[in-house]
């Protein structure tokens, strides 16, 4: 891991990015998985670096929807993975939902990597925290299919997306995201760009960077909070706005 | 280098990144390169992709103020040699200044490759500009210090950031920014992040993409502006106004 002094401001920025070099080293990550990190990193300096109050509503919404959901499901690929994946196993261990490695550019060698990730991670946590014993890691078997998308970005679990009637699924690709939507199903994303087509087309869209939405997700999940008639394009707007009041902040 | 069609709408922003690409092959990078990059891509984006009216007229007012300076330099750290190594070596030459490699994270490998490149380079401008064969290339000796920093971040060149009173430094890392200007040095920025630190820090930001920016510098060079009363604030607001109307642009 880079030597980053704790005196430098923007140390967990900094942070998050050596992980992500380091993960990628190790083959966890796509190509492109570097550029669309930086591409976040841009947005959240519009943002301002921290969890707005209207990012705060929208998780809370997406914890009240987890609970109250049949069959929930977290959703995890590479850059989830590597910079929030304690928090989902974490979340999935108080919701008591299963926990879905499901990839873009999916090959073996990635999703196995991600799932012993995951699998070790979730042991650790199990010895503080028993419910996570009880957290399922799915992806491997690809016996389910995402109706509407073609190849290999078609394979999901039968247990997991595929029966799931709430989807928190960070970083997601719009393609996805919409096939999801036309199947029903409620899907709940971590997307920093509130223009994104994924952002545009989720149930309920969390507008902030992934390891502190997954961390709060954590703490309002322990609130038991209850759903509301929301409203995701007055949400959108909101996080527009804190990023076009930017300038006031120079 | 990739096979991108001369059609292509994106392909000066396409062929940026395969550069990266094949210098991070090379060993010329950091390996955080590409995300640093991909943030970029992110507010050049926002920008529209184009030299803004208040970029140009920032470029003019570094142009002014290196020309007037008594011991300018030109820092160059990884991605801004890949990327506009040569418009560097350009500008210095009419300049008269040298050129230094200063990076974030110094290894002796990537500054020896970093200045062989630059080294090659400067032969190559020479045959057309003789100017050229004055541009000292420092970074090797590693002779000075920048006050306030430690570790291997503190080193530069006794002759090139050290004692010069106006620096030259695209793509900078805000800790180093900050030090230089508490050591009363002028210090021009490009970045394409207005609320970076680094932006907020230096006393002449130009908010443009670095090899649009440095192109633009040479031809500015050569018409010998002369600075003026300069307010960078203004000058960043102008750039945050323009990316917060991207929205209406989609």
């Amino acid at each position: 891991m880079a030597d980053i002094p704790d005196s430098h401001p923007r140390k967990s920025s900094l942070l998050a990015r050596a992980k992500l070099v380091q993960a990628a080293a190790e083959g966890l990550l796509a190509e492109s998985a570097m550029i669309a990190h930086g591409r976040g990193e841009a947005f959240d300096y519009m943002l301002g670096e921290e969890t707005s109050d209207s990012a705060k509503k929208s998780i809370q919404e997406a914890a009240a929807r987890l609970l109250e959901a049949n069959n929930p499901v977290i959703s995890m690929n590479g850059n989830s993975t590597v910079l929030a994946g304690k928090h989902a196993i974490r979340a999935a261990s108080i919701i008591g939902c299963p926990v879905e490695v499901n990839i873009y550019y999916r090959t073996e060698e990635r999703m196995a990597k991600l799932i012993t990730t995951l699998e070790s991670w979730k042991n650790e946590i199990a010895k503080e925290d028993p419910r996570a014993n009880r957290v399922e890691i799915l992806g491997s078997e690809a016996d389910g299919r995402i109706r509407g998308l073609k190849g290999p970005r078609a394979l999901c679990s039968s247990r997991g997306i595929e029966m799931a009637d709430v989807i928190l699924v960070p970083l997601e690709d719009g393609d996805r995201c919409e096939a999801l939507i036309n199947q029903g199903k409620q899907v709940i994303a971590v997307d920093l760009n509130p223009l994104s087509r994924t952002a545009r087309m989720a149930t309920v869209t969390i507008v902030d960077e992934v390891t502190r939405a997954m961390k709060t997700l954590c703490e309002i999940l322990n609130e038991r909070p209850e759903s509301t008639n929301w409203n995701n394009k007055q949400n959108l707007r909101e996080a527009l706005k804190i990023m076009s009041q930017a300038s006031e902040r120079v």
